[in-house]
């Protein structure tokens, strides 16, 4: 996706270490305009698969998740990574590592917003290594639902979370493919 | 705003000592339309109010803040609850009490999504006893930016947040505004 390369390339920094600084437009500082156009990308790329909600992790998963609900009438479901006091006692509950943190995560989802059967699309920001992702697909599991699809708004492919993905046999997409960050660039495979 | 408080009427429950759950629609599961809505509602009420930017807090700001950047074109930032490692050392920090959580919550902005001069509105979804949009307010008034406005999409006039915001002599705009949750009703003024 065209627009969101080009943010990447004027606004995004390689911090070291597979690390992409982009909080001016998606995970600090949010482009509405873009997200907007992020969600539209969405669902376009996943028309025909047939999902009936949206399941992302908060925090920066929401925006562009929200979007692409918009843009396909579908109700979005963030993972909590702390329980509220509004939840009910018995929750879907996975943990996952955390690449850029160094710590494990929580991931809980209410059993009221993931029917058994329901039809699951996941929308998150980055897909790097898999291991948020991962753990959304085993909430998704435990409550009998049914994955339909991933996207990303970035994918790292040198982290190979991809290949952990595409074992599950369904749609992976990203809307830009980062394929190394060595040596202080971003270089880019769509 | 009638759509969101007919949607409050049939989803929400009161679960008492003033906590209103509204997890189906904004807060773990977000209906994107219902936020559009909300956003464009707040466009037409700040249409004049000159900011160009938006403020929130994580989490459940977060969807109403996009949706009303997106009706606005204005970037939207929302204020972290723990500091990334993208996040420069420097910060804007301020604590704020959690009403629903009984303990204190860390608000944390970047220099530079928060530039002296800059006007400011926030938005988030809730308006309480003020306390989480008084912190959003200390950090404008660190930065040296302007406040032009709050918004929220619920207020809970019984709990006294709006007398606080007020006295800063900017408009406070509630979508919809409950006046009592006692006996396990809920009872709106608008």
């Amino acid at each position: 996706m065209q627009v969101l390369k080009d943010r990447i390339v004027q606004e995004g920094r390689n911090l070291g270490k597979g690390i992409l600084k982009v909080d001016s437009f998606i995970n600090h500082q949010v482009d509405p305009g873009l997200m907007d156009a992020c969600g539209a990308a969405f669902a376009r790329e996943f028309s025909t698969c047939g999902a009936s909600r949206i399941l992302t992790a908060e925090i920066s998963g929401i925006a562009p998740a929200i979007m692409a609900g918009k843009h396909m009438s579908l109700p979005v479901v963030y993972a909590r990574k702390t329980k509220p006091i509004t939840m009910p006692d018995q929750v879907y509950f996975t943990v996952a590592p955390s690449h850029t943190k160094g710590n494990m995560v929580e991931l809980i989802v209410s059993p009221d917003f993931l029917p058994r059967g329901e039809k699951i699309l996941i929308i998150d920001d980055f897909l790097a290594s898999g291991s948020t992702i991962l753990g959304l697909v085993r909430i998704i599991q435990a409550a009998g639902a049914e994955l339909v699809g991933i996207g990303a708004l970035i994918e790292k492919s040198f982290e190979g979370g991809r290949k952990l993905l595409e074992a599950l046999g369904i749609p992976v997409i990203s809307l830009v493919c980062i394929s190394s960050m060595d040596d202080g660039k971003i270089e880019f495979s769509n």
